[in-house]
């Protein structure tokens, strides 16, 4: 049996920024104080044109590898997760791993899609790659475009920012990686999404704005505030860990309220979770690996060798995703 | 150890049909009888308003379901790959597990992207999770509404049609799933595809034609005829198989004549590969599925117990991947 373990982490986010302030100006519409004190977002990373989707991850990447010491060739797997693709074919993992140099080795890679749960989910799969044997440094990226796809024009839309996160996760004959619960449920798929696919990415499905971020039903808060304290009872359970045993929980930086609800319904202190939204925004696929990079760089993660660290998230669909390491 | 056995197949072809002479007719470009002969394609499925590729991935799920006498809620695990997805976000996935009634249960679900390439990936990461012990019954399903994407004026695109495949894995403690060999190269990205992503999904987009299947610089036919057999070395060498204990290998059908020419490179004799491509066309991620199924449903399969069955498949971006079982 081999066990994955986190060896190295990198993120990437754009220079600009949107502040709230600033998004009321351009929207004409009120925010405040509701996105500062309840979601926790203060302004948003904007990625301009250069910045796209795999440039982002590539960035991101590129640090992790840095910061691992290690090179391109030294991996042998890429997986890259995103609802903001670079194109709908190629997948956006290969273009990656060329601008990354990965490509001189044909480093296998490829792309996986369950929206902003990706994060957990790559982490899963990549475990489950190193757990075979044959897979020594397997790289996890989340990037995420979002601002690119919105309209401007309601209120909902300052959720959103611009970032990539990855992580490199190596074999270790100690543990090491856990496991993972997950659930779906695809009567939600109408509710929020960019509907612009397969037979609509034509000039009619533009005027119905089908290619931008569309809120159609709005998912109630109870999604991951009950959802989010179910499915970690359910890992515990699954893995026999007491709630003692957790060091960290990394959740879907989505809305900073639920985060503190859901600890406290999980009767655990602030300090066993890590919040950047009011850093880097919402950068959905991208941000628990931004939240698990900024713990490390911040120190946080000192001191919990032997600890539970979970990876909780969420995304339209819906899927809800965790996976956890011994730390 | 666990490990898993194909145990169902389902496939979808939609009704409509155009013929070689249709498509001449159509476009005033002359396709014939190079079609025929040298790819294998006589006529391509063209999917309607109504069947999209999650309706055609559902239809296929729903088949092997039925062939496998099991129920959606069975179901452990859903995996769809695809590169012309339902939307750009949420993945096409959760609207599938909806359709075939999966969600009642919250079957988890996911999509992978590799391109075409997606048919030996989806089960080299179904098998995986069948081997955690965690997943009894995993559905892997391949969808492809490529013709979608065409702008009928080049002749290349008389290649494609549209279908989806379904297999359904499950836990065996006899062998079983054997492993996977892949390779990526993502210098040739910007090859061929369909470029409208993130950033692109505008007007502007649209008049760059961006929406529409772009081939910019062919791939050589090489690609395959040297890159198949290389690769299906690498698997027998890997997992230590002789050549003489391949039963079937299911090639991506994309043209008949590399198929030919890599058996006779294998010095395999033909009857140990199947092709489809005059009945369905090139079903992309679907199509390796669908080889199965009509091999399975054609008493194909029967006397190959023992033998290794392989499954062998490419997409742009590019990516190659290999994956077996001991049938």
């Amino acid at each position: 049996m081999f066990y994955a373990k986190i060896i190295s982490s990198g993120l990437y986010s754009p220079e600009k920024i949107m502040t709230n302030e600033e998004f009321e100006r351009l929207t004409g519409m009120k925010i405040e104080p509701h996105y500062s004190e309840v979601l926790g977002i203060n302004h948003r990373h904007i990625s301009d044109e250069k910045e796209t989707p795999a440039f982002m991850a590539a960035e991101a990447a590129k640090r992790a590898l840095e910061n691992a010491g290690m090179k391109p060739e030294d991996l042998d797997l890429i997986i890259l997760g995103t609802d903001t693709p670079e194109a709908i074919s190629p997948p956006t993992a290969p273009k990656v791993q060329y601008l990354i140099g990965a490509n001189k080795k044909e480093v296998p890679v490829f792309d996986v899609n369950a929206s902003c749960a990706n994060g957990a989910l790559l982490i899963d799969i990549a475990a489950k790659y190193i757990a075979s044997g044959d897979y020594e440094n397997v790289m996890v990226i989340g990037t995420y475009a979002m601002t690119k796809f919105l309209s401007w024009k309601y209120p909902w839309e300052a959720l959103f920012s611009d970032g990539a996160g990855a992580l490199i996760l190596s074999k270790s004959d100690k543990p090491g990686y856990i496991g993972g619960v997950m659930r779906a449920d695809g009567s939600w798929w109408n509710n929020w999404g960019i509907y612009m696919g397969t037979g609509k990415m034509n000039i009619e499905g533009i005027e119905r704005g089908l290619h931008k971020l569309d809120l159609r039903a709005p998912y109630p808060a109870t999604v991951n505030e009950e959802g989010w304290p179910m499915m970690i009872e359910r890992f515990l359970q699954k893995y026999r860990i007491t709630k003692e045993e957790i060091g960290m929980i990394f959740f879907t930086q989505v809305r900073k309220k639920s985060i503190i609800n859901v600890m406290e319904k999980l009767e655990l202190p602030l300090e066993k979770t890590h919040m950047i939204m009011e850093k880097y925004g919402y950068t959905g696929s991208a941000c628990v690996y931004m939240a698990y990079h900024d713990a490390y760089e911040n120190n946080m993660l000192k001191n919990l060798e032997g600890k539970v660290i979970l990876f909780m998230t969420s995304g339209v669909g819906y899927q809800q995703v965790v996976s956890g390491f011994r730390f």
